[in-house]
C-alpha cells in the first residue's frame, strides 16, 4: 500500500469501479438479461458516465476499445481470471502482463487472490510479481480479495471478510475489493482491518434498486471507499439511472432514500 | 483483439483456413483415405488455391516447405498441439515459439485453448505469452477455442460454444475458431458473444458435400467470418472442387445449392 | 552466516525483534485483545521504543509506513508468509523480493523455513535465492526456523529445536529464530548447534509477564542473542512496560525479578 | 525439418549412428557380454570405422574423449536420458544443453520423445527449446521417437511406429529414429508418414548376424535412411565385422546375404 | 568428466575428502559422540591436516569460516542437501549456486544424485545446470551418487553401485562418490564402470579403526581414487590419528595393518 497510488482511479478518495470481466468469469450467460451488453461497446459507453472512476476489463476487451476511449475512461486492467467451465480448486490464470497493460495505457491494475485455496501460495507469489511491476510503472493496485476453496466453509463470515481486507494491505495492494459481510458493523471491522488501504464493496449478483443502494449506503457508512459493480448496473433496464443514484450515495453522501428520490428511478 | 490484426490471413474480412496439423493431433491415420496426403507437398500445393486465405501447420511442416511457398501461401503457425497417443486431461504442448515462427515468416499464429480442462489456467498463461509476443511481431492471433475436459459433459452445447467464442475475445485473440453448435441460431449467439472478434467454424470430420456446404452456409448467415477446414478438404477425391464451392459460399455469398451447381461437384 | 552481517538489527550483539506479520499469518483476530493494534501506525510507534532493534513486517505494511519511520526504526523485511485460511502442508509464499525490500531501505531480511514439511526442498531453494540476493545487497538474514509438517510429531522437542537452529547456520542465515524448547538446557543445546549464528527465541502466544520474562531470562542464560516478540507485547495493556522490562533482561542482564521490580509492572 | 540439416552426420544421405548411451539408460550390465566395452575409449575407436557416420553419447563421455577424436568422429550429442533404476511413467532428463554441446563441437543433437507418456507435453516443450537452439547453432536434430507409457499397449504396432515417425516431422526433427515395426511394409508406412524427414531404424537388443542384417536390409528397402545401432555392434566378438557388413547393406545396397559373404563373418 | 578438472582437490591423483554436512543431512545428533564437533571451527582445524585434500561443507559453514582458512583448506562446496526431518521420496534442495560458491573461492563443487528416486529426472536436470556452470568457473565436480527411492530395494547391491559410478561419468562428473559395495571385486566393478572418472568410497557410519582401514585398503586395491569421510573421523576420540592412518593407506599404499602400526592407534 502506498498513499495516493490509487489516485488515477478515485475521485476525492472515493471510487466506483464498473467491472465487466463477466465474459471470462461467468460466460455470455450474464449478458442474457440485456442481450446488447454482450457488445463491449455498450459497456465502454456506460463507463464514460461521470459516476464511474474506473472500468475493469480483461486484456482482449481493453485492446479492442481502449484506444478509442482513453480520454474518457480510466482503465483498471484486470490481469487474472478463469472461466467457470473449469471446476477445480479456486485459481486464476494471469492472462495479462503489467508491462503490456501499461503500454496500452492502463491507469491501475486489478488482481484476484483466493485466500484459503490450495493455490493461495502460488497466487500470492504471482501477486508479488504483479504488485512490484505495478510499482515500477507507477500504477495503483486493486486486490479482488476473495477467500475461497478447501479451507473455507463460509466465505462471507465477518472474520473472513476482515481477513480478506487485511491480506490486501499486508501484501501491498492499495485497495481491497471484498464482499459485503452482511452488516455495517462487520463491514466496519473489515475497513479497520485494512488499515490505510481502501476498501471497496463488491456488487455481486443483481438485487432490487433499494436493497442494493441501502447496502452501498451501509458500506460507505462503515468507512468503505466505494463500490465495484457489474451486474447490478448492466443487467438493469436503466443502467444510467442506477449509476446516477450510486453517484449520489458514494460521492454526495446521500442516503439510499434520497438518491432514489433525486434520481427518480 | 485488435482491429485489422488478422488482415494477413483474411480477404475482404473473410477467411478459409486450410488446416493440416492432423499428423500431430491424430496421426497418419487421417491420411489413409487419400494416402498421398501424407506428403505435405500435396497439401502445400492445395494451399495455393485462391480460396485459401491461410494454411495452418506445425513447425516441422512449415520449416521444411514454407521457404518454397512463401509467395503463394499465408502461413498460420499453429504453435501448440499434442498427439492422441496421450490420453490425459486435455492439454497441448507449446512446440513452437512466436519468435521462431516470425523468423520463418509466419503471417499469424494459432493456439489451442481447452477451456474447462484442468490445464485451463496453465494454457491461458501460455496463451498470454504467445499473444503478447505476437503483438510484438505484429501478427494476428487465432484461438482454437475448444472447451473440453473434466468440467464439460457436452462440448457442442450452444452455451458452451458461445462461451468458447467469448474466451477468445476476452483473452485477446483476433479470431475464434469454434465448433459448429448445431444450428444457425446458436452460431449467431456465438458470433454475438465474440463481439468484435471474428468467428470461424471448425470443419470437423468428413461429411457429404451437401451437408458440409449447408453447414458452412448457415454459419456464414449467422455472421461467421469463415471456415477452418482440413479433413473435409483433403480426405476428398476432389479437394479443389470443394475449395471452389467453399469459395462461392464464403466469398461470393452463394448458397450451398448454388455453389454445388456452379462448381459441378 | 557472515560475521557482523546482522549488525543493522542488533545492538551490542543482542536483539529484540518486534514482529507484526500477524495480519497475514493469523488474520485480524490477533488484534482483538487490543483493537487499536489493527492500525499499523500504533505498532510503528511502538517500534521506536529503545528496546526494539528491528521491526519485522510484510511488504504492504512496510511500503505504507517505513518512509515516515526510516530514521527511527530498523526494518526487518519479512519476505514470505501465508494466511491461516489455507490449511495444507506447511508452506509460505514469497511475497516480497529482496530487491524491492532493499530499494525501500530494509536493514535485514526475514524468511520462514518449515523443515520437515513436504515443501522443505522448495522452501530451501527459495531461501537460497533470497540469501544470495541479500548478500548482494549487504543485508543480514534471519531465518524463522520452524520444523513443521508431515515429518514432525512434536515441533518443540529439544532435538528438533536444535536441528532448526543448525539448519539456519548450514543454509547461510545469520540469525536463527526458534521456539523455546522448554528448558534452559535444551535452549543451550540449540545455541550450541547454531555455532556462530545467533539464536533468538520466538515469543509465541501471550503468557503472564512473569512467565514470559523468566523464559526470556532462561533463553539469554542459555546463550541466546535475543528475542522476537509480537503478541506478548502488542496484546498487553501496557506494551511499553513489557518492552522496558525486556530491555532490562536482554541488554542489562537483569533477572526477570529485577526487571519486574525496576519497571514496576 | 530442414533440408540438408543432417548432412554432418550422413554420407550420401544415409547414416549409421553408433549409439553408446547404454551406461546411462541401462547401466553397466550392457557391457557384461564384452567387459572391455565399459571403457568408452574402446567405443570411440570403433566409432572411427568408416561405416559410422555419427557417434551418439551423453555429455560426460563426450567431454572426456571428443577433444581427442574430433577429427575422426562425428558427434551426435544425446541431450536427454534417464537411468532404468527409476521406474515411473516414461520421462527423460535433459542433461545437456545445446549450447554446451555446440561449444564442445557437436555435429548434431539427439533427443528422446516418449509420445503417449504422461510426460509427452513436457517433453515436447523441452524438444521445442532444444530444436530451436539447434537451429541457432546450425545443428541437425535426431528424434529418438519412442511411443511409450500409460497410453500405449503395444509400442511396436505399425500404426504407432508410423505415428512416431510423423511426430518427428511435425515437431521439427530432421531424422526420426524408430523401432522396426516388424515388416518391410510397415516400415514403408513409417517412412511415408515421415515425409521429408529421414527415418533410421533402431537396432535394439542383440540378435544373430543374419537376422540383424536381414532386418536392416528390409528397412533400407522400405526407404529408411539408415540405422542406429549399439548392442548389435558392441556386444559382438567382432564389432568391426558387423560394421563392415552394415556398410555393405546400407551404403552399397548389398543384400544381407551378399554382405555376409563379402565380409566373411 | 574432464581430465585434470579435479586437480584442486586431489594430490597425486588421490583424495581424502573430509565431509561435514551432517548438520544439514542428519542434524546435530551426529555431533553427540564428541560434542565439540558441533563447533565448525573444530572441523575446519581438522581439515588443515595434511591428509585432507578437500573439505566438503554447505554454504553457511563455508561463508562463516572459509575466508579464514582459504590458504590451508581446499573447499569442496556441497551445493545440495536436505534435512532428515523430511521423509518423502529422496530429493535434495539446491541451496547454493555455483556462482556464489565460486565467488567465495570454492575449489570444486559437490552434488548429490539419488538415481532411482522419483526425483531422478529433476535432480539430473539440476545437476546439468550445476555441472555446466562449474565448467564455466573451471571447477571440478564430485557426484555423491546414491541410488535410493521407490525404484531400489537394496542400495548396496554391486550392480547398483557400479551403475551409480557410471551415472557420474555419463552425466559429466569428474569424481563419483559411492558406497562401498561389500567386496573388493564389487568395488573394482564400480571403478571399471566409471571409466575415466575417479571413484571415492563413502565412509558411512562409524566402525572400528581396523574395519574401517581394511575397507579403505580394499577400495584402494580395487582402483578407487580415495575416500570421503565424516563420522569415521570426527566421531573418534583421536581424529588426527585416523587421518594419519588414512594418509598412509591412501597416499603411501600402506596396508591397514602397517598404517595401524606406524600411526600407533
Amino acid at each position: 500500500m502506498r498513499a495516493g497510488a490509487d489516485s488515477a482511479i478515485t475521485r476525492n478518495g472515493k471510487s466506483i469501479i464498473l467491472a465487466y470481466d463477466h465474459g471470462l468469469e461467468h460466460g455470455p450467460t450474464d449478458f442474457d438479461p440485456v442481450p446488447e451488453t454482450a457488445d463491449p461497446e455498450v459497456l465502454w459507453d456506460l463507463a464514460t458516465h461521470s459516476a464511474v472512476t474506473a472500468f475493469a476489463v480483461q486484456k482482449g476487451v481493453a485492446e479492442a476499445y481502449y484506444p478509442s476511449y482513453e480520454d474518457d475512461v480510466s482503465l483498471l486492467a484486470k490481469l487474472n481470471g478463469t472461466s467457470n467451465l473449469w471446476m477445480g480448486e479456486p485459481d486464476s490464470a494471469v492472462n495479462w502482463t503489467v508491462e503490456n497493460a501499461a503500454d496500452l495505457g492502463a491507469d491501475a491494475i486489478g488482481f484476484t487472490l483466493y485466500g484459503g485455496s490450495n493455490h493461495e501460495v502460488e497466487m500470492q507469489e504471482e501477486f508479488r510479481d504483479v504488485q512490484e511491476a505495478a510499482r515500477d510503472e507507477d500504477l495503483g493496485v486493486v486486490m479482488w480479495s476473495y477467500p475461497r476453496g478447501q479451507g473455507l466453509k463460509n466465505d462471507k463470515k465477518p472474520g473472513t471478510i476482515a481477513y480478506a481486507a487485511r491480506l490486501a494491505l499486508e501484501l501491498g495492494a492499495d485497495i481491497a475489493k471484498v464482499k459485503y459481510p452482511g452488516s455495517e458493523e462487520s463491514m466496519r471491522r473489515a475497513v479497520r482491518a485494512a488499515g490505510p488501504a481502501g476498501v471497496v464493496m463488491s456488487g455481486g449478483s443483481k438485487t432490487s434498486d433499494r436493497d442494493f443502494l441501502e447496502t452501498v449506503e451501509s458500506a460507505m457508512d462503515a468507512g468503505a471507499q466505494g463500490l465495484a459493480v457489474g451486474r447490478n448496473v448492466f443487467q438493469r433496464e436503466d443502467p444510467e439511472g442506477i449509476l446516477d443514484a450510486l453517484e449520489q450515495v458514494i460521492f454526495e453522501e446521500a442516503t439510499a432514500d434520497e438518491a432514489l428520490e433525486t434520481v427518480g428511478i
